[in-house]
């Protein structure tokens, strides 16, 4: 019986990982190649190797209510979108609430992880750690949790830069990036607008002589303050998820390309990408669009070469003594300690059943966490797959065949390149509700709506309507917290209450779900229409969606 | 006859009125204190006594087609928000352009300005200068046109603030403000809600350990950004002004709070302040309810008391440990060079004929240039200003009755009180078209609509329908300039092209006239409505500004 998980890093993955062993009764042991807990989302003043970096103002775009683990919400007072400091102090809340730290090994790396050679029937693995001096140990483990994230290693195409060893000024990925004085009054070139080149050239067009933000395709700029102030994310519900589902791609996408359009004409800015909004990981930065109308950033094509201090751009232009570039080109992800026969990676894609297990192994007990890019927040989607793969661990859960797992693996993926622009950023996509839904199902543990409609129709409603926050997957189930509920009524409560800093007598708007079941009326409508003209799954989807 | 003009300051102001003199035939000799052009605007590390200070970072919040001297377009290239350097490099062009820096004395600073004894017959004005040498000489002036601004001293009211004297961090006044970087992790209290406490307060907390933004009364919160992405003070016209003005004040004061509430809802945000958005000199801060809502800004109420290193605001919260406190709490002007009785100054109010001529010289021959605080920018407000007051000077235009002038003064008073909230700020409060319209129609140069949709019609349209642009007051009368047609019809190529720097194929947005048109159709009916059933005078304003 599987009894002993290691759990090979401590970020927030590590950390759900080892919470959701003790939930389970097993027994983790969590090794962690730094000194403390946190991983990602730790700032150093300077980078460690085989691991991402941080620069000083990072604040994360999910709201703290769509990233929380599930049975532990995040303080009201703590801001909607927190800084990287309180990401960290929430995360020692929930290490010391849990009592999560003394499973922790600080200071031990972890420098192979393979199958005994009784595998096929022990399942068990043999896992070789190492201290920082040097230091090495064997282990034996009935199973094993890789926590170790997807930023790993830094994307530094140079070969896709001619000229690049010709460039007199300094040059370095985004990752080595920690502050902007330095940049006062210098020229920069940004390469790359996804969240990290997006948010360095906005924090460096404040100090710089200039910003070129370099993109090779444009991109969708969503924002964080979103209709009425509100995060973006929690405007986003089971209704909406069904409509996308219904709808045609395309015209979901055009719907909302025009509503970013009226936040600023992507078209006018000249960000706009040939893909569409739903076929590219999204950008968010509610500042770029001000910094590019006052001219302190200058979007730009693709780069063409280098030469000495100068830049030539895809379209002929040619800027002249830029004193830094910033490679903001994403991260690659390996598994550098695993044979590459139980998980192989190329061109950032690995064959994994439901981005967590390995398909084709003997036995059940290695499980890939938090390997995923989602629409949405990751901590929670580590915490479901760390509840599913734990289960599958005890033996509670059964996994299909392996031949119906290729399958899956190969839907996924074709799904993917179906919808996505081809691009190593877009291997690992998942959408947030739609996945959490997925695993929550084979857990056990996806909310039943109908039935929450009838014996508990305000809690049903906030489900339903609300945003799906994390607390919904703790309503039933294994792992069922009696405080869900209570957590999913005042949710919105905890979204206001940082903003209470100053006192103002207005009383606050209420949300009311006047307009949600207006809209879902419209769904119903809708889909009653498409059905008698026999154009569209609309009805079928909502049937399928309500009628839990 | 007026011939010898002293213009008293070499900022914006003072270089319109050299321009304005030119063009009338007058001679213009402007006393600038510093070395250099460009007064406010002129960034310098050390603020300078008796003068406006900016930190480096500052862009303007009205965008380039509104600020622009009238016969003069900001170059297509330059961005729509210019940052400070940049509106330097344009006051230089324009000095070039028309040589006026030839008419500068630099280093040179007026100490008196005196009514001659023969004044009541001649009009002529002693004045006397001081260089930085401390030689002194005496002029003799046929006129003085006064442009040194209201951002002359500091307003740093530490008598409201109990216990500032034992504060044991460092405060300053907003003037004094050059870059964060000193601030690093350090605690802030911004006080003041203004443009300058919204822009230190955002960039301070890209880099601080947190800032409190303290304000007594909250205030609404505009956009550089507006709808489509468009620079927010391209969207206001003239059929928007006919329907403010027809409209009662708290109706349409309801629709734009509106508008502002769907980008984030201020009362959520404890922003929302008693009094209404057009009670107020507006606050533009695209970048504030990110950095709430990621809670690197608190709002505070006012402050109570300090103590040693501790700040208790109104509500009874203390924040401890404070390390700056910014005074972002505005400015004062006064004229210390001139006697009391000419201009008297009180409580930042001064008696003055449409701001510009002093009501009870017995000549008209001193004119205050730019003591405005528009709703808009200054620049073509001074050049308008200027323009009347040359020809006031050559006796071309005559000042009405000092009965009638003392009249027009009491009412724009009364109209001011009655309309915004109570306040140092608000005393020389103008609406920039209404004002601008207001003294064309004096100088003649006002645009004659109705006889332009019959004569040039798209002109017609653009001028109706379009930005009220600068170039509006160059179509007709003295100073007509025969460019103004073609940059009105093309000052939307010049706010897109700053941002033509990436091939993007699609088809720009074409601005067409068919909302304006169906808008323009709405306020007719609504106006026919009103005026049957006799409840507003929509259809009369309608009338007699279309009538023209």
């Amino acid at each position: 019986m599987t009894r002993r998980v290691a759990v090979v890093g401590g970020g927030s993955s590590g950390l759900a990982c080892i919470k959701c062993c003790l939930d389970e009764g097993l027994e983790p042991v969590c090794f962690e190649s730094s000194d403390d807990i946190g991983g990602l989302w730790r700032f150093k003043e300077n980078p460690e190797p085989d691991r991402a970096s941080i620069y000083h103002s990072v604040i994360i775009n999910t709201s703290k209510e769509m990233m929380c683990f599930s049975d532990f919400p995040i303080p009201a007072h703590f801001p909607n979108f927190m800084h990287n400091s309180l990401i960290m102090d929430y995360f020692r809340m929930y290490a010391d609430h849990f009592q999560l730290t003394k499973h922790i090994r600080f200071n031990t790396k972890v420098s192979q992880v393979k199958q005994r050679s009784d595998f096929s029937h022990s399942g068990q693995w043999d896992v070789e750690t190492e201290n920082k001096d040097g230091k090495k140990e064997k282990h034996i483990f009935d199973a094993v949790m890789i926590c170790i994230g997807h930023h790993c290693h830094p994307n530094l195409p140079l070969h896709d830069f001619p000229g690049i060893d010709t460039f007199k000024g300094t040059y370095f990925h985004s990752r080595d990036y920690k502050t902007p004085e330095e940049w006062r009054n210098k020229k920069v070139v940004v390469i790359g607008i996804g969240n990290s080149g997006g948010d360095l050239a906005v924090e460096l067009s404040r100090v710089t002589k200039q910003v070129y933000l370099s993109t090779r395709r444009g991109s969708w700029i969503r924002n964080r303050v979103s209709d009425n102030g509100l995060p973006g994310d929690l405007l986003y519900n089971r209704v909406m998820l069904c409509f996308r589902k219904a709808l045609p791609f395309g015209l979901f996408c055009s719907i909302t390309e025009r509503q970013l359009n009226q936040r600023f004409d992507h078209t006018l800015y000249n960000l706009k990408p040939k893909h569409r909004l739903f076929s590219q990981h999204p950008t968010v930065n509610d500042e770029l669009p001000n910094r590019i109308l006052s001219g302190t950033i200058q979007v730009k094509p693709n780069i063409r070469r280098f030469q000495g201090s100068s830049v030539e751009f895809d379209d002929g232009s040619v800027v002249e003594d830029v004193d830094l570039v910033v490679f903001a080109t994403g991260y690659r992800f390996s598994f550098p300690f695993l044979a590459s026969h139980v998980v192989s990676v190329s061109e950032n894609k690995a064959s994994l059943y439901k981005y967590v297990f390995p398909p084709e192994l003997d036995r059940p007990t290695l499980a890939i966490i938090g390997l995923v890019q989602p629409l949405g927040a990751i901590m929670p989607i580590s915490e479901m797959q760390a509840r599913w793969a734990t289960r599958v661990f005890k033996g509670c859960i059964k996994l299909p065949s392996v031949a119906a797992m290729l399958k899956d693996i190969q839907c996924k993926q074709e799904a993917m390149t179906k919808r996505y622009v081809s691009s190593n950023r877009h291997t690992i996509q998942v959408d947030y509700v739609t996945y959490m839904d997925e695993i929550a199902e084979l857990v056990g543990v996806r909310p039943r709506i109908r039935r929450l409609l009838l014996t508990d129709p305000r809690l049903g409603l906030n489900v339903m309507f609300g945003p799906c926050t994390p607390y919904q997957y703790r309503l039933r189930g294994p792992g069922k917290w009696a405080g869900a509920r209570q957590a999913i009524l005042t949710q919105w409560e905890r979204v206001a209450q940082p903003m209470q800093t100053r006192p103002c007598n207005d009383p606050k708007p209420k949300r009311s779900f006047k307009w949600p079941l207006v809209l879902s009326a419209a769904a119903v409508g809708l889909a009653y229409f498409n059905v008698t003209h026999g154009k569209s799954s609309l009805l079928a989807h909502f049937t399928l969606w309500i009628g839990q």
